[in-house]
């Protein structure tokens, strides 16, 4: 059916939402209709320059019919609300991670989470890149047989702004989270103990702020299979993500792309090109996908591939490595 | 001005068109309005499923002045004509290289094509490729000092079917006008003498057909420079299209893209992901921005960056080296 | 002076032995003149075939006056005890490391292996890598900053005999010891607290005979630096040695050398050269390097750059290790 | 039988008789026994300072019966007269490349080259590299099918003082000899046609000497198999040898051993360590591996991989490719 496109607004006009706005204004899928943010200066802009839709509030939203999805990229202590809203709305949904940063939150409507009225995407991007979904393909074809220990690495470029440490949920909630779902989906289990060890090495402003920025993390599994997880708020190489998966058999190891395949050859030796300066370039392809994936959702040729129980899974772990860091010991993950 | 989107026709239904028109249907810069084959089916097929517009005629298209640019991706032997019909008409025109395989041709409309009422833009789409564009900047910017030799590599995947091979116009016109062009865009001076040395390894059929599949040629400038070309028409491992610059200080070196960095470690080594298996995927990029590109011109913000002169000189280079591998000797390039 | 070469004597005829021997034998710095080895047979053989020396007692060793350095390569159990005789006898000493499994023993001997009669040597093979020195010379030079964390990685290829377990001392005091004493050379600061994770994933043998097979370790520094020791017995993809160095403006990355320079292009994608097979292949240069460091020791221009301390260092991360691994939680290092 | 060294003499104190002597001095299988050098300052300070040997006349070494073989490592115009002279008195030679320079010296002394009295080795080092052995392995296994094309890639890092290339005998025979070698060794059979094109882009001074800095050749063979030589006497960026074997099932890329496998990571990208500088320290192993092939030669149990015939053939394509230059042209190869 040509021009068949599923019509969705979008909340939030930061920077996330940017992101989100110009892969659907771009697609042939989506009928991006609206956007929706408090701040309508930034509203106007990026509807006006970028999104070629029309800013309205999330009121109008819900009540057009017409309006199959949402996406929710405001800010994360938004989220929940929004999204129970637009569920009840009878309106999809896709996400922005985390659902909500507090457990008890999100068990406190667990019921309609869980078993919702309407599709709801948690955005866990990174099982979509494509270097990773490679890597789960050899994985679950028995390339190295079975597997045994994983190491996942996510190093920030820079260390964001102080001011947005107090309200990111901390290291382990706000960056760590995606690494726990990583761990999650490569394992198949979740892990059962966790043992964290974390720094302030990078910036003193984030340890004024009571967080940390440099982590090492090991998960254990039922099975004894360990994960490790290397965080750092500032690599000073770039944002470098990558995974290595240990079997039986040998090792797959999804890099980091490049910008361009340039080699520069000199006495020094050959400098290969940088690798993406930040999230935006590097997951670009990621987050094309996962957006294609909501537009099956949407169409009704596929299910969210991860909601409720990924966020909670993840949740649950992020909240393990806090004790573990507390206690200085290993501790058992809370049970779903 | 949101929602402005410059409205464009497409010439041909077949391998190149569905390229073409896929990236211009999902552009927010395009309005593709008409689809133009005298393969009805074909064009019925394609417009209906992936390209969201109208099967027209060209005269159609000529005749809605609305049509600012149209994109010629027709069979070789009808490009000059359809190209002439729409500058005459004042439409700007996006057309597959070549424009002409025949000099004479070219030539007895040099006046029109080299100062075309309409902008023209011939599809050199490897002068758009990132990793190549990355390459020329560096080598612009002086990184690797004075450029002494260059070496070309473009090895297919795969031969083409032998029913191709006679009206392609031969290796050289067909297909190595591609690294003609490159060693022209490279080395910032078109070479002035050629030797090319040629063979039928690879299918005897093409050697049936008059043609040969594996080639190598040297280039030689003004300046004393030289130019190594790599040709095959299979090469067992992928589509292979690299740029080796040697300078006074040291190489540039674009190599292949891969699938996804994905490295699998086992006792017979690292095995890296396979580079991509035809060009479609492969200049997947330099297409996009090749069209990126025409958008602009039709805005009035660029002009096209190869034309006439870029079809003419690249041809030039395909006619000497011709006759180098028809006497066995170096030949001077003729003058445009 | 032509032909200066030390006169020395080897210790053991098995796997070290043989390594250590033929280096010895074919260097111009040394003359290796007598093989010991209670195990007649192995010694006559070795000696003959390719040491080109004489096989004798170690009372002939200690008796001949021109012996000035012995090389100690028997079995564990028997390093200290001939250490100590040799050092007695006022000959320098190679040994291969560990000088002892057990703290108490090592702490028995403190003041004369501390400051022994004659140079004490122990052999840490791995400070003597070049990949690694040109890690440890780039940190030192500041290319990247300060330190902040370290990864190392040690994989084996496959488990030794199951056989060999109970008197190996265990993972922790046969096979980190090395990846300890890395830890403590690069940091330049002993670690002050270990967390380990362990298990037996590859081999059920090794489980029985009351040792692990896997493991993952964190070490934390005084400074807050965080170092991550990646140990397996059984890779699948052959001996895999790295260092991974992350500062404030970069990160070192020693890799794992290859038996080749190939690469095999095909349409599965680029299979680089295996890694090497074994310790004795990959540390090869290191070997001879650290024994031409003996010859600079025996010719009084260099000191040991290892022996007890270094010992004692890594002795005392093993035992940490092994009471966290108990316990469950992070431990103290008990200081020397 | 331990002990058994072969008694040799080295003639040639200068740059190659360092790197051969070295070698030799420090190997078990060799006694080296003689050093000749008409400067006798030279003579005794590399007999005292590393080779621990005597330094003799010529006479001396021919008047010695024990001695089995003779290293010629002279300047190149004495190889002929000295190897002659040898392999009268009975004695092995290991004689650098080229035998000489000149076709018509070489086909005068035919009979005895290529028959000899004992045994003659020419020392094309390059068949003894590693890299290029393990090319050629899996070459022979058919791992790429059928060879269809080749390029060799030879970057000296720097030109030579300019006093050197009067005596050379040219880029040709002095420098792409070796390329020659290799194309004749990797194809299995003598190119029968030769296109070279040459330039002087580096040194105006080589050209002052009448010579060219900078080539590239074609080669052709009778079942039509192309291979390309690229050549500069100034890379900058190292000492580059490469091979690069392009089959009907994909391709075997020997590339270019680093000096460590140490990676920078810095915002400007992965800096990977240096290339070699040089010759002496690039090809090292095959330096090592061709004396262990005279060594079997002295033993009995080889005869020498390259001798007369190679340095015919060689020299034939070295000669066909200066004609070639001059006419500008494709010749043929002379028969040999």
């Amino acid at each position: 059916m040509p021009g068949a496109r599923a019509k969705v607004a979008l909340l939030g006009a930061g920077r996330m939402g940017e992101v989100r706005g110009r892969i659907v204004a771009h697609s042939p899928r989506f009928e991006l209709a609206y956007l929706v943010d408090p701040r309508s200066d930034l509203a106007e802009e990026l509807a006006g320059d970028y999104l070629y839709c029309q800013v309205a509030s999330f009121d109008d939203v819900l009540a057009d019919a017409g309006v199959a999805g949402v996406i929710v990229a405001t800010s994360t202590d938004t989220h929940l609300d929004l999204v129970l809203a637009c569920l009840e709305a009878g309106k999809a949904v896709f996400c922005e991670k985390p659902l909500d940063l507090e457990l008890s939150r999100l068990r406190a409507h667990a019921k309609v989470l869980a078993n919702p009225p309407a599709p709801l995407y948690v955005a866990f991007n990174r099982r979509f890149d494509p270097h990773f979904r490679a890597l789960k393909a050899k994985l679950d074809a028995g390339l190295i047989g079975a597997l045994e220990t994983l190491h996942l690495i996510s190093h920030d470029p820079a260390p964001p702004p102080p001011s947005f440490i107090p309200t990111s949920g901390g290291l382990f909630r706000d960056f760590t989270i995606h690494d726990f779902d990583m761990a999650r989906w490569l394992l198949g289990e979740t892990p059962t103990e966790v043992f964290a060890w974390a720094e302030c090495l990078v910036d003193p402003a984030i340890a004024a702020a009571g967080d940390v920025d440099t982590a090492r993390l090991i998960l254990r599994c039922a099975s004894g299979r360990l994960c490790v997880i290397s965080n750092t708020r500032r690599s000073g190489y770039g944002y470098d993500q990558r995974v290595e998966a240990f079997g039986e058999k040998g090792a797959l190891m999804a890099g980091n792309p490049r910008v361009s395949t340039l080699e520069t050859w000199s006495e020094a030796g050959a400098l290969a090109a940088s690798i993406f300066p930040g999230f935006w370039a590097r997951y670009d392809a990621s987050y094309r996908a996962e957006l294609d994936h909501f537009a099956d959702v949407l169409m009704g040729v596929a299910t969210p591939l991860t909601g409720y129980d990924a966020s909670l899974g993840a949740l649950l772990l992020a909240d393990a490595a806090t004790r573990s860091l507390r206690e200085g010991r290993q501790v058992a993950v809370e049970a779903p």
